[in-house]
């Protein structure tokens, strides 16, 4: 006994208890009618469902049952099933039987069942499965006399044991493979199917040796005792760490557990009558209607995706089975119209007689999901509201990204093709091997090399590198790994995880199929398909064709978005990409980066070019007075109103939002520990390096030794004094403001003198002005005084007024709280929710991946709250903050500027609570476009639900 | 016109022009009636309200009026006042001339009036006051002749240019006091007061001209115009910094605005009959019921605190005017009575006639508020309900200071009196001019050497040399100065701010009354009463009278309290100290505090020094796999559980709860910057410095260079693993547990351990386990599960139970607004506030001093949100978290443990929102215990109104 109890887990047990009696674990099908339907896939899994569905139809299915996901998750909970799940198992068995007229692994045709998991949501080979169950000493006798075919009887057991042992007592698998290799060195023999009968049956008495030594037990005879050792395996495969990765990828939730189908074996390997196979009804890659897919006669399932033989398009079926393959199309197409959507099926012949082993809805390219949405409107299918929920939002970049040119893949250009398609895109350039050398060599501008970043792995230490490649390969790392993740929110080509290819980051060189390449050899990546390329292959831009169906299903789609989508511009080039997808404004123009960017060259005439910035900025900071201070902002004027003027010429007509100065100063200035270990070198330092010390301060003013002993110590105290031990937290975004009101005053001068100069170059503006970081409303009514006042005086000045609004970034938990008193003072909120993400966990965003990977593993997390809202906490935050602003301002204008206004499980939700824009990065305004019309789509079919109840 | 308007801005302005018609602007007193009373605080401030209390009661009082609050709030929003309150004024002075019988600076008998401030809330010289308003170049003549006193009039005339000229025309001080000196010089007189009739006529004219020159216009002649420019002088005053200031620390609100009082003139310099004094009804200091006070005959008011002439005890007067005394001790008498509290008043004698000019509740030390409160309990004054009121929270440390022995402070060895009496405490040490030196020149333990420490300010770099120190002495800075904020903070004496002290820290040297103290020369400071002695003064303990006295009141107080105080304490010393002051339990023990504490030198046998007990937790840091951490662990394991059994015996029978580990481990380790310096400059080091480094890392095992060459890369390594940008939003409190869960085990193998070790002694414990940082239900899940798994796998090992709770601190947003999943696993809540409040307001506790002084400074927030609890935003996030909380599990534990548990207010806060207990340090534990006192008082006083109506 426990001293403390969890109530709360009582009242689970004592609900569980009550519902025994009357839950029905078990649904049967065949025999052309089945307990459950294809509706039923949150209690029989996405498989069951569908096999039940398939029986009901008449189609051929081989019969069995399914354990319903409750007994899953009544495992999770305690670790075992009720006796309930038992009996009504051992109903359905005998039900199967009966119809079957055979008994489980007895008798003279003994029944053999496979065991298959099968959750909601399709997670191809995340968990386990076993077949050829029922077979043991004796039963695999029956078999062979029965099949006539000892060599496949003991070969079935063999297989049986092997997959029990690896999956239900958790052998390693190599303990079985090291017997089957011995026994194959012995024969003298290179394939599998060269053993016969006789070395099987020797390997299968080797195996239950290796069952006895490993799980301390014998291989279980009774096939009653297999059946329930493999049902509770599978459910524990749930568990898994694959599973549990794919669910996190996937957003599956934990909880659902999963199914198990238990099904009469049919086998695709008694001869040569007998095939087995996989295939689509349409293509999933372009999705051209054309029936697709590949099968392989006198196999089981495993030999068509292992490789080791080469399957044969299933248009061959037609010549070699004109029977079946009508059979089959006619079933598959019978499928389609009946799930209304592309399906992807497994089939298998057995004696040559068609048995339906699955249906489902299939994965296919962003390509394909547009097209078939389009043409099964056309062919009265489904409607166009319904058409619009096909394509996955994130999948929109599929249409804009260069292709290889398939025309010329040779195949000995080829060095891999089974790298992970992490990020999309063909490109091509030359090898680095570091971060630092990409940015050497990747140059600025006009001269812009193309490299491609090579690395066993990234780190957030390589960012520098990866932001100015044009694409990155890693030969390690999954689909989560960093690269992976980095390279799909920059919209930049990836392969992760290609293990064919070996990089030696020391020896800079990567080697793959035997050749090296060392740094600047060209290659080509393709992160669309996975494919490594040696050499310059040809690229294909985005196909117009591809686009045209893009806009056409866009069309449809845009009537029923309820928000508006702005982008995050800083600069008139990003402004103006951000208006051709379709942004209605920018939500965010970030003013700091007006100082960082390093492809801002000139700007309108001589307004400063990017090294003019930084000096002029840094001598603002390095100022120890207001009226020093004064002398760098007046320099600094001149540039930031010509970048304001650029992007309200861009974005004529629209709303610009514009934020005023956010970062702490010191990221302006040199690091403090290169400054303090440089002025501890600095005295031993030989010539070079004292060579290099110069350098790195040039911009600073220094030209020799002399001038470093006089700057560093004088830098140092500037960055001392601005050093924080938590700068995410410190004097940065309006606390900059109010400490220097003078900051705020240039920036207002410049945002509205370039309003005016627009206006009289007849460009109509909207200026939004947002002070970021508030967290009380006198903070807002300090800086919004400032920037009222600064109009004011530009305005009288200039004679002519123009439109503006103050408001605030929403971005501090305690804003959200008291958002009723700040909606006094700020005429729009834009929900800055990457910082208030990170205040609201307490997650620094820098530091963030030392946590992240443990906590998606152990299922702490189910996402990386920064890539998706945390719907229950920051989320509610937005809530109260909406809610409570509202209250002050019934119009307040609200957005969101972080970067989940590129997600679109985050537009969806932004569209819940009434927003009235997302703003996001321009690549991603018709991802969230299109995430924004499903969410105003998913409203309408709703009430439409609602109003025909 | 402005393109955007603020509609609340209009509603106000709206508000205002309908109530304008309604408004009562101004209240007459005088004649033996007055329209306000003194009840009207709001309207009329504190001294508008007395005089017309004192006025309807028949005192003797100046007759005269009030210009109400809300006028000044009206000139705060617009900048000036409305018609109708000119109006308003004119037709009181009319009244006010017509009772006197004089016109206001006309005629041969000039009516003369005093303009003085006056706020809700008492402000002592925050703002201005203008005297003898109504002179001009006519109405002084008429006041020499009716006074026959010319010099006497020209006097009056001169104070009224100077003190209008300065404070009305913003004239600096000096302009004034150059004039003045130079007559003096001129006529080569000393005094004030040797300068005659003729001469200051002379410095009348030079007045006139200073006017003239620094407000370009003239002094204004008129009277009625003074009054207006008078009146909106002293509207402007409410804003001035001081003032400002003042109601920041005083938390006065900002918009109550102040009454201005125009009264009749009386003056107590009119000869040998007339004079002017202040006084209490009681002792201020001791609370002794005795007349206190001190007078000056044929003085004015500035004169009685000028100090340039000694004033008389105000017995004294008794002998020289039997009846005017009689008279005084009469009406304040009567003043006590009917305010039922000791009185602060203010008279003048004017020609033998005493007039009351003010009276207030008077302010006092703590220990005469508790003498006060018994006592008037006893006389029958005020009820015991009332009693515990009067003494403030924050005064309860006054009780347990040592004290100055009076008898030991010979006037000679006083270096100043007159230092901010910034934390209370007399105590005697040796000078020290850094905080290095401070650390060096301590010592530890039992060879602990008495250090002060003497600067010209601190900062927070000095903040390891203020806590070794024993006192604190500044020559600059105010009452909310780095060195008191601090020092009132650590409970640790403090003189700051004495301005009569030089202190050249780079000399190592401190002058004050010509004398020159260096380092290790001996001092005495008192921070209860602001003075510095040279030398060994004798101190005294706390007076057990006094404390006795403490007792009773607050055993009237105790039944009141509805809520628990616990302290937070980490070792048994501070959890004994804690119990007696009457905690109810440790409500935080911070387990890193074990590790770090060098006054730990050894525990229960040979658990292990200080030394062993970081060099461990360093091991297990450093180490690169489990297996080496759960060694390291190992050896901790012992220490811990000694710790823990400690405190249990400390804390029989009473709650602790202990916190499981929270800090980010490179606090452990050595700073990044400095490891970077070292190893730069370890090579071309000389022989001192390469000795000075190996010590630094003798620790770490380093014994020469040769170890430091491996061993410092290898420590930067881990270092750089382990650094983060914002260590506060990085890997701590829980998620240290999730990603090393050896560390819970560990921490809590020891904590039952201990408990189950007690139980064993016959010591009940109830111990609760504290998870930190819980952001999730599942990270509380996770580690709720740990707790509970290995608190049954002692149980079981040591065949016994015990009780205890697993819960969590609540100290980040997300957590209060899931804390109805959180208290699904959590069987308590402890409110981490100091950390709620970081992330709640996005400040960072250890930069926030960079953006704090100019916030307060600009009113943009009240008070330091970490001293004092910010109920709109913190708190908020407060109630949401009990609400939800509570919801989930009604009888939820719910105490708050950051430092906010120990202020007044915020434990006032506390009660409100329904919390089972505040924690604070063990010192606050009564200051804790009697603000929760008033709250459960003040509720008892609501309800009990509510019943009487």
């Amino acid at each position: 006994m426990a001293t403390t109890t969890l109530p709360e887990a009582e009242v689970e047990v004592s609900r569980q208890e009550n519902k025994k009696s009357a839950t029905k674990y078990v649904y049967s099908f065949g025999g052309g009618k089945a307990d459950g339907n294809g509706k039923m896939k949150d209690d029989l899994g996405g498989k069951g469902a569908g096999l039940a569905e398939m029986t009901n139809a008449g189609l051929p299915v081989p019969p069995g049952f399914t354990i319903q996901t409750e007994a899953c998750r009544e495992y999770m909970r305690s670790g075992g099933v009720s006796k309930e799940v038992d009996r009504q198992m051992e109903d359905a068995l005998a039900k199967l039987e009966a119809l079957q007229g055979q008994k489980l692994g007895t008798g003279e045709n003994p029944l053999l069942v496979s065991v298959r998991s099968g959750a909601k949501f399709s997670m191809p080979g995340m968990m386990d499965t076993i077949l050829n169950l029922g077979l043991n000493d004796k039963s695999v006798e029956s078999l062979a006399k029965r099949s006539n075919n000892p060599r496949f009887a003991a070969d079935s057991y063999r297989r049986l044991i092997q997959m029990f042992g690896n999956v239900v007592l958790e052998i390693p698998k190599h303990a079985f493979d090291e017997v089957f290799d011995a026994k194959k060195k012995q024969k003298k023999t290179k394939l599998d199917t060269d053993l016969d009968a006789k070395a099987l049956k020797e390997v299968i008495e080797e195996y239950k040796k290796v069952v006895k030594k490993h799980a301390r037990r014998d291989f279980p005879q009774d096939p009653h005792e297999q059946l329930v050792m493999a049902r509770d395996a599978v459910f524990r495969s749930w568990q898994n760490d694959r599973a549990k990765t794919y669910r996190r990828i996937n957003n599956i939730d934990d909880m659902l557990g999963t199914a198990v189908n238990v099904q009469a074996m049919v086998y695709g390997n008694l001869g040569d009558t007998s095939g087995t196979g996989v295939g689509f009804t349409r293509n999933p890659a372009t999705g051209a209607k054309e029936f697709y897919g590949e099968y392989l006669m006198n196999a089981q399932g495993e030999d068509v995706v292992s490789g080791v033989r080469t399957p044969v398009p299933i248009l061959e079926l037609q010549k070699l089975m004109p029977d079946v393959y009508n059979q089959l199309r006619d079933i598959t197409t019978r499928l389609e119209k009946h799930y209304r959507d592309m399906q992807d099926f497994e089939f298998t012949i057995q004696d040559g007689k068609l048995y339906m082993l699955q249906t489902r809805n299939g994965k296919r390219t962003g390509l394909a999901a547009v097209r078939l949405a389009l043409e099964m409107v056309e062919e009265g299918l489904i409607s166009k509201e319904e058409a619009i929920f096909r394509l996955d939002p994130n999948q929109v970049v599929d249409f804009f990204v260069s292709r290889l040119d398939e025309k010329d893949v040779r195949p000995e250009d080829v060095l891999t093709k089974n790298g992970l398609a992490a990020s999309p895109g063909a490109v091509v350039g030359q090898i680095v091997f570091t971060a630092d050398e990409a940015v050497q060599k990747a140059g600025h501008g006009a001269e812009k090399n193309p490299v491609i970043l090579v690395r066993a792995e990234t780190t957030p230490e390589d960012i520098h590198g990866m932001e100015v490649a044009i694409g990155i390969l890693t030969s390690q790392g999954g689909i989560t790994s960093h690269a992976a993740v980095v390279t799909r929110g920059m919209g930049k080509s990836c392969v992760a995880g290609a293990g064919e290819i070996a990089v030696d980051e020391r020896a800079r060189e990567m080697r793959a199929r035997g050749q090296v390449f060392k740094d600047g050899d060209w290659i080509t990546i393709d992160g669309t398909t996975g494919r490594v390329l040696r050499g310059k292959r040809k690229l294909l831009p985005p196909d117009p064709e591809n686009l045209a169906k893009l806009k056409k299903f866009m069309d449809w789609a845009e009537p029923f978005r309820k928000i508006g989508v702005r982008a995050n511009a800083d600069i008139p080039r990003d402004a103006k990409k951000a208006r051709e997808f379709g942004a209605e404004g920018i939500g965010l123009c970030r003013t700091e980066h007006m100082f960082f960017d390093k492809t801002i060259k000139k700007n309108e005439g001589d307004v400063g070019t990017i090294e003019h910035r930084i000096r002029y900025m840094r001598a603002m900071i390095l100022a120890n007075n207001e009226k020093d201070r004064r002398t760098a902002l007046k320099k600094l004027l001149p540039m930031q109103r010509a970048d304001f003027l650029g992007l309200f010429k861009a974005m004529e007509g629209l709303p610009v939002t514009i934020r005023l100065l956010d970062p702490p100063l010191h990221e302006f200035l040199p690091k403090r520990e290169k400054l303090m270990v440089d002025i501890a070198s600095l005295s031993n330092a030989n010539a070079k390096q004292k060579k290099a010390l110069v350098e790195d301060y040039r911009e600073y003013g220094a030209n020799g030794v002399g001038d470093l002993k006089q700057l560093l110590p004088k830098l140092l105290a500037r960055v001392e004094e601005l050093h924080e031990f938590n700068p995410m937290l410190g004097h940065r975004g309006c606390r900059l403001g109010i400490t220097y009101p003078e900051i705020t005053e240039m920036q207002a001068q410049a945002i509205f003198e370039a309003a005016v100069a627009a206006e009289k170059e007849g460009v109509k503006t909207h200026a939004e002005v947002m002070i970021p970081l508030i967290a009380t409303v006198k903070e807002m009514a300090n800086q919004g005084a400032i920037v009222r006042r600064v109009a004011e005086e530009v305005f009288k000045e200039k004679g002519r007024h123009v439109h503006y609004l103050v408001g605030t970034m929403i971005e501090l938990p305690r804003a959200c709280l008291v958002a009723d008193e700040i909606a006094k003072e700020a005429e729009f909120f834009s929900f800055g929710t990457n910082d208030l993400t990170q205040t609201t966990f307490g997650f620094s965003r820098d530091d963030v991946n030392k946590i992240l990977p443990t906590y998606l593993a152990e299922g702490i997390l189910k996402q990386d709250p920064f890539a998706s809202i945390d719907r229950d906490g920051v989320g509610e935050l937005v809530r109260i903050g909406i809610e409570r602003g509202r209250k002050t301002r019934p119009k307040l204008e609200v957005g969101i500027c972080g970067e989940h206004g590129g997600d679109p499980s985050s537009v969806e939700f932004c569209h819940q609570v009434g927003m009235d824009y997302v703003s996001c990065s321009p690549f991603r305004v018709l991802t969230a476009r299109l995430a924004a019309a499903q969410a105003g789509a998913t409203d309408k079919l709703k009430v439409e639900g609602g109003r025909t109840k």
